[in-house]
């Protein structure tokens, strides 16, 4: 229904049916927009301006008052002014008094102000029901009717009857409401419009840094070695086969990253003796970006499988193919199977294969819609084992795929490790921890402790199972 | 907890607490269904019917009586019958006067009645409180339990507590009820069961059209010219190679009509100097649709993708590849690498690969749960910034597969250039423009228009920025 | 916002607006958890325990006083407690009267007791207003502030006002409070957290099940056989060949079940003559899993175009193809292009290519915020003529893979058929049937029954259509 409904309405409601008196203070782009948007869904719009006789921009239809005449032909008075304008209003205290104002302003940054907005509002006009609403709206959207984002439109307010006024014309403009609760959440609301991707940032900083890293790595170690040292121009590696080395080995480290922080939370936890105390400020957004991180591997995972899929119709890789072919062929040589390589190869293909279908599988149950279905413990059961066996198999793959490789000398041009030697690092010291972490001797006080047993209690000894005893 | 709630609703409420009694109007299949889910879930049921002793249909365990008697026993009565008898109720107004009334009812197509099935049994009893529910669950769902789509029921009534009267058994049905505020919302609730994926329909219609065209296109430049002038048969290029020249040229097409639209906007709003004018009808729908454009051109993509990568393994592909080798064998020749060409034929993958990468996560961003989940901001740094990024990298993967290819005559039998030629003109104009749009002098006024200034205002001049001093 | 509001707050809130006071009960690890988070929040917390003296386990900043005085500090008391120690709340009925209790508790096990705990609480302090909250949340979730999964909080209370007061906190939180209704749905909520994926638990035995039969038949067939009759050893078909052959067998008869239960209930409500008595227990169940069955189908289709698309990329398989091609060159034989076989291999890739696109577009529906987006109208066109015509697609792909080759005895090592001929037994019965179904002779009286109809009613006949003139 969301989708359709509001998509609809400046197709199909050529009539709707007229709606009540709406006044809006302001004729900037977003009262012009918002006012637009509500004729055409039946409202009756009538605007506040300084010198009404002056306001020439309003739309069609709508009739322009000074402020206080505005005022007093709707309960509803939405308010599209800076908020450095605000103090104006303290004129009008007597006509505003009882009905409701609905604040939509933005800042141009976090923190911009002391308190909000909306508290501002209603600390000038105590006696009106402030209700924060339409701030997450863009104005262009309204006016386009290409609401293909968010149809959720934030609302708080410390009066119920109002806020349901708002929410009302908020559905009938075939936007969906949120009930945020009291004028408090007013911070979060005027915040939200100015993010971008904060949780994100972190997670692509690391991965782009990491991939920069690694790219340069092999250009030097396969590419500018083959030139200096062969004159070879195998230049056009920086195309696919130095990608298809970066993204593997990015992704299993931001994968083994994710899982990281938990081992460190885990120590930390069981040096301390307790849960109750604040992990370092380090840990603590390193473990809110666990997400974002094990997306970001997954991406890079993603890439990776395209990258190696396509191997076979490179032009390259046809070549290398059939001179080596008819290099046999001239010396009359063949080859018998070797079981051994067979075997090698496929195994470590196909414990790619499995750990991306879990990753995968990780990956959708991160889908708000899909986390949202599930509880704690389905949760946990498919980021922590699920997750831990992904991470298994990747580097299990990994492993595999250097298969006894790294023992020849030839490997090492100008004695660097290949990438994916530098990309078992981390995810091994992970597995290893975590192994230890899960021997019963270790494991034990761990629970204990994340149940709210503490080693060193302040004065006396409270078990966690005996809670109830405490009442 | 929504996707387990009903369907366990069946399995394990074998002793369901008791609930009060609700009376529903009408013994017809909806009636029944619903009455048998509310029995099952605690419900007392009694039936109105005109001639209660011949309606032996009713699901066990419930009452019929006659209307009156029955509307005397409960304060809620649903009424599962048809708008042409709701006459009759009229009769009935003193007993229903004050009481809840759910109308569940459909129409057979959108604007049957020039007023909502709703709305019209508000005016014919004006003294019930007229709650539309229900009418977006079919009666099969009811019955089989299998609830495997929307549990979302929608509900808008005048007056809160019988809407939340009503929103309890909902929720006691294991459907998750959504407000759609007051009895104005009832026309947009009559209408979505009647629609078919209404957003959806030109885009399809675009791309099957498109995607036809090019498939006799292709098949008269490749298979019919094989035929008539070589003799060869190879009408099996029609399964895999032929899908896979249609496939990427109807993917990029579709995802230039996407940007072509904003572009067309662009202009319109430079020449007319505002954007407080309607756009003309088609590219008001063309700009609705765009996310269905670009979700379509996806598909369309993905399957290109699949089409690619089976390549190797085609018996086609491989008898040719075999028979190349065997002619280089029998000449014994052996060419060296063509690095240029290694260079082309990877880079026009690479680029593939990481457009197509691209408009995955395009595709993401658009899921319903996930474009709730991001502010404005965000949404139009990932649809803008990342969507052009998309059709660039796809633009320049259709450019370099082409290479030099359409430098040959023979590339042309019968005159007729190939499809990715044809791919290219639509992106490219797409992309000219953009980058012209882009351009200082341009890109300045698009910016002051889209933030509502005007050139000709009808009397004075106000720009954005000042807006509050409007005041 | 969800995805922001609540991880931001550990960071961003160090002097939050002071709020209310809020009592909790028990100083357990979930009452630790809880109390610290909201006093984060910017909550006064003062905590009741039997010993007020002795509990020092307590959040810094929080107080302590015994039940009776804690009470007295606050309208809201969170009773952080086991069931068991429910009794002693008697002695304060007083205190407690008209006031709200949260209770938050859990049980061990799903029907522990015969009423659900927040009953049992409102049954013995009936002038209190109890709200069930907070149960689906963990303590190490609220402690560490990592919310990745749900931040739906289930609330349900007899009161609206209080439940309201419990939803501000719950929001105040960062969290999404859920309105369940009445205390009658505490049941589903404290069962909810209990759940470990209940309605997969029969689809994934039964894949796995069918995965583990299917691996060892091959391995019979494959290796076993090979090994035995000619000491050949290609046990290396255990990584990729074997799982390429057991993934799209259990994938095509785990489609087919899907049907097969709508198959099922179509015969029994024919046979019936009506659909209003229930299925037997075991085609309910069914019924209510297709979804699930679907997406694991979906999962192993996945890993078959996987395991797929590598083939060319094996050793194995390079080694396969060369040495073929050796033989070729050493014979000095050229093989003409063998139409018939390009068009067989082309079109069951193509076939495999469609079915596997149809059955990701069946997936992506299935996604919670797409199903919820869709009406029933468009969930029944994706799910039945999409799902059909995917299983028709898959089935033709297996066919044509055959081709002709279970003509050839060759082909039955030990007279055991090929895995293909296995997955197609299930799959032909549904299409069959299904034509079958479609006759209109079946169809009309089927479609009938589906809208009411009954053949044999107990007394009288009531058609469907004329449901409003039973009014």
């Amino acid at each position: 229904m969301e989708k359709h409904s509001t998509t609809a309405i400046p197709l199909t409601s050529a009539l709707p049916n007229k709606k009540q008196t709406v006044c809006i203070f302001g004729t900037g782009d977003f009262g012009r927009s918002l006012g637009h948007k509500m004729m055409q869904c039946g409202y009756t719009i009538v605007y506040g301006s300084r010198n009404p006789e002056n306001s020439k921009l309003i739309p069609q239809g709508a009739t322009v008052l000074s402020h206080a005449e505005a005022a007093e032909t709707s309960d509803i008075i939405i308010l599209a002014i800076h908020r450095l304008y605000y103090d104006f209003l303290g004129k009008l205290k007597e006509t505003l008094g009882g009905k409701v104002l609905v604040d939509v302003s933005n800042n141009l940054k976090i923190n911009q102000y002391p308190e909000t907005n909306a508290e501002y509002l209603a600390q000038l006009l105590p006696e009106s029901k402030v209700v924060k609403a339409f701030n997450t709206v863009s104005a262009w959207a309204l006016q386009s009717g290409a609401l293909d984002a968010s149809r959720q439109v934030f609302v708080c307010g410390n009066d119920s009857k109002s806020k349901e006024k708002v929410m009302d014309i908020v559905r009938s403009l075939g936007l969906t409401p949120l009930d945020k609760g009291s004028l408090l959440a007013a911070k979060e609301i005027e915040d939200y419009p100015l993010q971008l991707f904060p949780m994100w940032k972190y997670p692509i900083y690391l991965s782009l840094g990491l991939a920069a890293f690694l790219f340069i790595y092999c250009l030097i170690r396969d590419v500018v070695y083959s030139y200096v040292t062969r004159n070879k121009d195998v230049s056009f590696f920086i195309a696919i086969s130095i990608p298809n080395r970066v993204c593997p080995v990015v992704a299993l480290i931001l994968l083994a990253v994710v899982y990281l922080a938990g081992i460190f939370a885990a120590i930390l936890q069981l040096y301390r003796g307790t849960k109750y105390r604040r992990f370092p400020d380090w840990l603590d957004k390193w473990m809110l970006c666990r997400k974002q991180l094990g997306l970001v591997a997954l991406a890079f995972a993603f890439l990776h499988v395209l990258y190696t899929l396509v191997i076979p119709i490179r032009h390259y890789v046809r070549w290398k193919l059939s001179s080596n072919l008819i290099q046999q062929v001239s010396k009359n040589e063949t080859h018998p199977l070797n079981t051994e390589r067979a075997w090698i190869s496929d195994s470590y293909v196909a414990l790619g294969i499995l750990g991306f279908f879990l990753f995968v599988l990780l990956g959708i149950t991160s889908l708000p819609s899909v986390a949202n279905s599930v509880n704690w413990r389905e949760f946990r059961f498919v980021q922590s084992y699920l997750g831990y066996l992904t991470l298994v198999l990747c580097t299990a793959h990994a492993l595999l795929y250097g298969g006894r490789r790294f023992l020849y000398t030839g490997s090492y041009p100008w004695g660097l490790p290949s990438a994916y030697i530098l990309s078992l690092i981390i995810p091994c010291i992970v597995l290893v921890m975590k192994f230890f972490l899960i021997f019963p001797c270790i494991d034990r006080p761990l629970t204990a402790i994340r149940q709210g047993w503490e080693r060193k209690p302040k004065h006396l000894y409270e078990p966690h199972k005996l809670s109830g005893s405490s009442v």
